[in-house]
């Protein structure tokens, strides 16, 4: 807690203020079962999500020109329902379903924790959802944001260090006067390494009753707190 | 008024939103009246958004890679206060004044109208000045962007069709969805080639009372409004 005070927060979005997995779980089910589709949503919804990371590799490394994630969900999506062996789900059933990472519920103390916050710092999204997913979540949500960065501006995927130093740089800051703010330890060694202050809380529930990773911050980060609420009023308490 | 109802309102926001002129004059004064100078502010004002166009020609020749608005006006502040013989100006005065573009006073109604439209479309400056500048300036003057779109995101400059291209893009929108909305007519002329809905209103004192040009709609605009909540009420009034 030595260093100064940020000027803007950057966030995670999936995992860290909305609980993907029972809400994608609530859309596979209305979506499918008046289909005559039963299978187990919460695990669906985790397939899905296991996806994300390895879909996005290929842009990372830069052996695939960037694609947003919208177009990566319904890609994912596909391999999913075809390991179901679900081949009579149509196009447009996909695409809607593609779209659902628009409406996601977020963690109780988010809402109340927002706020707070906006009153303080700017706020912005540094998440590798695209511009219209975010700028649709943030309707459903009411995200008060400043502006939305992440993986569109810098036409790259976390942890490459160019989104985080993208987002600093078109709100006109230094990476050190921005603190990243995410339940997940890769993301905020990743941030730190680009310079950026980094804020953790973990959501032991993300993945289900069953998790063990992100239980507990990995690194000394420059926040350790029990949620956003928390990190708010430790944030009020710097000069 | 037989096109359908946009979803997205892309807004120029220097003369259209804000007063640049009477607030920078307002600046002016406030910065170098402590230094003994005596100008007539809101001609120095003028002469300093005169220098605004020709400085991004080169950048939309692509005779210059993108330079930010931010820089652009320093520099252009530097070419007005040469002219005036001011060099006992500070280069950290200058900085200050450059940025004083993310505080100008918005014109009467457009805070309720903004409150209107907000609740039935989603809200983007696509102006030319550069994210930090606009994220600022919305806090300055409370308006509830959903996103900041624009010439960083298009890395070029308005009339360039691409900016106007990327705004509707990175919403997810097609052009023909998205309307852009401006007190100047070169603005619409250029988006309506880009393809998207085009909305109109005058602000005959922008340039003071002298003000000859965009007085009046020079072409069959979408939307011709006497303000921008006159335009709101039009909007509503779509199906």
């Amino acid at each position: 807690m030595s260093k100064r005070k940020p000027k803007a927060l950057f966030f995670d979005v999936f995992g860290t203020l909305v609980d993907w997995r029972t809400s994608i779980a609530g859309h596979f089910q209305q979506a499918l079962t008046p289909l005559g589709i039963e299978e187990d949503w919460l695990e669906m919804a985790s397939q899905w999500r296991a996806e994300y990371q390895p879909s996005m590799e290929p842009i990372r490394r830069g052996e695939r020109g960037f694609v947003r994630l919208d177009d990566l969900h319904l890609e994912n999506l596909n391999a999913v329902l075809d390991r179901y062996n679900l081949n009579n789900v149509s196009q447009e059933t996909r695409s809607q379903l593609a779209l659902e990472w628009r409406r996601l519920k977020t963690w109780p103390e988010v809402d109340e924790a927002m706020l707070l916050l906006s009153k303080d710092f700017l706020l912005a999204p540094v998440s590798n959802g695209n511009t219209a997913l975010m700028v649709n979540l943030a309707r459903y949500c009411a995200f008060p944001w400043d502006a939305i960065l992440g993986s569109e501006p810098a036409q790259n995927y976390k942890p490459n260090p160019i989104v985080y130093q993208t987002a600093a740089d078109w709100l006109g800051l230094h990476p050190e006067d921005c603190m990243m703010v995410a339940a997940h330890n890769y993301d905020l060694t990743a941030a730190k390494q680009a310079g950026l202050q980094t804020g953790f809380f973990p959501r032991p529930t993300e993945y289900g009753p069953a998790q063990t990773k992100d239980c507990a911050a990995t690194e000394q980060w420059d926040i350790v707190a029990e949620d956003l609420l928390d990190l708010a009023h430790q944030l009020a308490r710097r000069v």
